[in-house]
Order: structure tokens, then sequence, then C-alpha cells
């Protein structure tokens, strides 16, 4: 466990790992009670440097920072990678020391979900499409959970990443609807320097899967050079693309999609701002990438 | 509209009526803001002595009282009362101007549920039986209207009535399992002179059907005198209680239920503290009761 841990030594010490959700619930009511602005960085831990900026905003806009490091069980499908899912606390402590987070929330799921649990909160529309056609639990367990994290943290503001588009409108959509008092930030994707969207999956990649899956953003870029070009027929679009992909011999495209920014409805040709979104399994890993091409 | 009502002159003038959403939002922000304790009644309106002893209960125990008064469609079945249900806004101002109460909040349905609106909070377990059974869309309509207008208001405390009991069970629950930031209170049933429950649904009886609903609280109580009396088998008191409401020609039963007071599973021998509950059909007009036999 990291040194940074040691309870009774807050004041020095950050970021103050909470494992107990009660005792989170009424840290973060008294912060509020002290009129305390919390920002939340929901994670699933294995952080990167996507979850940093995430963090660092947070670290900027708020006096308080809270990172939940969970991996949820409940949006998992049986036969995804919940198990082998990596899990890296002592790490991500180590990074969230380095740029001032002041609690990690790394509960236990007996604790998030204990005996009796039986609560769903669903959001139709934009979770139906996409991720949702090809996770059909999914997005129930993203909300359901996402609502129990604001709830424990009294999050003013909470903090995602553009690399889940879809969770982050799902996100939206569920704060609008059930009128929930948190704000939803959504900052961009951080890339590695070859372009590689950050993901804490990546690591799932062999030395040549990695390399393969530069063609997702590669697509991506060669989207959004033909609309800036004038193109506006989608499947003229989704043609180029899938000839970038299938450059990569162990790519399997779940789904390319251009569609509307909010409620990502899809598009046959191209108006206004769009959003290009795909999933392409590498092999065994399945990995998601985005791009807005604003106009 | 009751004179309580003109803008401008909150500090003389109470209850101030919001109808937006965003309104109130931003009115309850503020009030947390101060660190003022927020108390919500929610209400379907048509306010009797029960709604009335809530909202004087949050008067006591809090700064603020926040008495909503929406008849929320979602928790209404087709062919279900909805478009008879008592509208009575004006008479509820002037009885809550009497008590003190500081804001009605009576939104419009549109505002509630604009175009789009797609959002469902299911929870399990306590909300499938009885009432669950007989109106299986009913508690997702309620725990949904609830948690968007424990959200709105951002109350510290909430205030249920007893008479609903398994209403109280389900929201507790949803409390409970998304670690909602709100504390709930079930106060006592208030009952007419004559032992009837207080309900907005009983100005829907004839005279005739009025006496006959009697027997509602009459066999609610003959099954506390018979537990009192050491009887444990739960046939044995539904029996007894059946054989008081048929004295009621109109009557008809749904249900007659002893179950534990927290989960509400049904007990076939009387064992701790017992919550007894029924809903009986008198003419067109449903009713329900309950009492709980503590031990």
């Amino acid at each position: 466990m990291a040194e940074a841990n040691v309870a009774g030594n807050e004041e020095e010490l950050k970021p103050y790992l909470v494992v107990d959700v009660k005792e989170m619930s009424k840290r973060a009511d008294a912060l509020r009670a002290q009129g305390k602005r919390i920002g939340l960085v929901p994670t699933m831990g294995a952080l990167h440097l996507g979850h940093l900026s995430l963090a660092i905003a947070a670290k900027n806009e708020c006096d308080v920072v809270i990172v939940s490091d969970f991996v949820n069980p409940t949006q998992f499908a049986p036969g995804e990678d919940y198990d082998k899912y990596p899990r890296t606390l002592d790490a991500d402590l180590t990074l969230l020391s380095q740029i001032g987070a002041d609690y990690v929330f790394a509960p236990k799921p007996s604790d998030m979900y204990p005996d009796g649990f039986d609560a769903k909160v669903h959001i139709g529309g934009v979770s139906q499409l996409l991720e949702g056609e090809f996770r059909p639990t999914h997005f129930d367990g993203v909300a359901t959970v996402v609502l129990k994290l604001f709830n424990i943290s009294r999050a003013n503001v909470a903090y995602f990443g553009q690399k889940d588009y879809q969770q982050v409108q799902v996100v939206q959509k569920m704060v609008d609807d059930l009128n929930v008092p948190t704000t939803i930030e959504m900052l961009p994707i951080i890339r590695e320097p070859d372009g590689l969207a950050m993901s804490s999956r990546n690591q799932y990649l062999s030395s040549e899967e990695r390399k393969e899956a530069l063609v997702l953003n590669e697509a991506l870029a060669e989207a959004e050079t033909l609309i800036r070009g004038g193109e506006r027929d989608a499947n003229v679009i989704y043609a180029a693309m899938r000839a970038i992909i299938e450059r990569a011999p162990s790519a399997k495209i779940d789904y390319m999609h251009i569609g509307d920014p909010k409620s990502l409805l899809p598009l046959e040709r191209v108006a206004g701002n769009v959003v290009v979104l795909l999933a392409v399994r590498i092999g065994a890993t399945r990995l998601i990438d985005n791009r807005i091409v604003e106009r």
C-alpha cells in the first residue's frame, strides 16, 4: 500500500484512501457543508494519462478532488473481461499523489452491492445504440454505478473522457432526465504519441496487435479528412474507413458509425457537427475510439 | 390563485409557489449553500390532515419546507384514475400557508417529463409484492419521480405517510441501494374520527360506500387484537379479517397480507413485529390501509 495512505495524516498525505461507502459519504457531506466544491473522477483504476488529465482538470476547477477507483462488476456481461481487468491500486495512488488528488475512493464490490441489492437505473434512447447493441446490459450497469458514485461523493462536477463518448452521452441523459445535481464535463481523448487512444485495455495487446491497433485512429483521421474535403455520403466514408481497418489482419469491426453528437442517431449524409465512432476487435481485445468533426 | 403566491414578497407570503423545475433546483441549491436543512413533503396534492402532519413535522425539524404537489402520471396505469384524481392547488396553498410551509413545488408534467424523456429507476424485491402485483408499473413510476423530486429539492429529509407503507419501504430501499443523500421519515397514519385512514381517494366514495369503507380499519383492528391475544396462524387472522370485510356488500378484497415490516415477505406464522396490509375495492374505489403490530 502506498505511503500516502497512512490514516491520520490527511493534511500532509494525499490522496487519502477511503474504502468504506459510509465513510466516503460522511466525508463528502462534511466537505459540502463547509462549502467546498467537489470534483469526482470516476474510474475503474489502471490509471493512464487519460484519467490523469481528468483529475488535473478537477484539481484546477474544484476545492476537493475525489477519484473513484472501482472495477464495476455490473457493467460487464458474463464472458467479458471483468476478472482479468487490470487492478493497480498502488500504482494509481502514486500517480494521483503527484497531481494532488485529495481522496481515492476504492470500495469493495460487496459494499457497493450488498446482499439484497436490487436497484437499476435504466436510460433509454442514446443507450440503445452501438455499445448498447453489442453489450445490452452495459449501460444499465454504468448508469446505476455512476449515480451511486455521484450520490456517495456529493459531486458538484464529474469528469469523463471523450474516449467513452457514448457513455458520456448516457450519463448526461441520466443527469438531465433524473435532475441529478452534478455537472458533467467531457475532456478530450488523450492519445499515445503514435495516435492510439489511451485505454486500460491496451495492455491486453501483444506487440503485433499494438501496431495493428493504430488502424482505429487512422480510420477516424481518414473520416475527418473526407468530411472536411466535402464528402457527405456516410457509406463512402465507411468504405474508406473499412479499407484502412482491413489492413490489420486481426481486426474485426463491431461497428463504424457517423451520428448526431448528442442523440448519436445515425446519419446517412453528414450535416453539421457529427461524431464518428467505431469499435474494433484486435484479436481478443475490443477497442473503441471516436472523433468529433465540428464544422 | 391564492394570495400567498404573489412573487417578490417571499419574505412575508408563504408558501411561495414554484412551477419551474430549474427554478426550484436553483432555489434549493442556494438554500443548501446557505447551510439550510431542507425538508421535502412529496404529495400529489388534494391535501388532507395526513399530508399536513408531514409538513408540520418538516417545519419542526428543518429550516425550509418544500411541499411538492404533483399528480405523477407515470405511477398510474392506463385505466387507473389519473384523469379524475383530484387537483386542488388553491386549497392546498391555503392549507400550507397556515402551517408556514416555505415552498410549494407544482411542476407541469411536460417539465418533469420533457419530450425524449427516457429514464427509469427500478427497485426490485419489496416492490414486487402486493401493490407491485396489482399495479406492475406503479413503483417504477414512484421510484423515478421520487428520485427526481429529491434531486430537484436537494432534500436533506423527506417525509412520507405510513398509509402508503409499501411505498415507503420501496423509497427506503431506493435510498439505500442508490446511496441517495436524503433521510426518509415515515409518520403515522392519520384517520378520520370513525377510523377511516385519510386518503385523497376517499372523496370518490358515495355516502353509502363511505360507511362501508370502515371495514378496512375494523379488519386491521381485529387482526391486531388477535395477534395480541396470542394468535399466530396468519390464515386464521385472514379469515377473521375477511369475515369483517364481507359485511360491506360492495367490498372486494385485492389482498390481505401479514409480512415482515421491512422486506414485506409474507409470514405464515406471526413472529416478532409484523405489518398487516390490505387493499380493498369499495365499489369503484380502491383503498389501502395497514397497521404495524409491534411486540
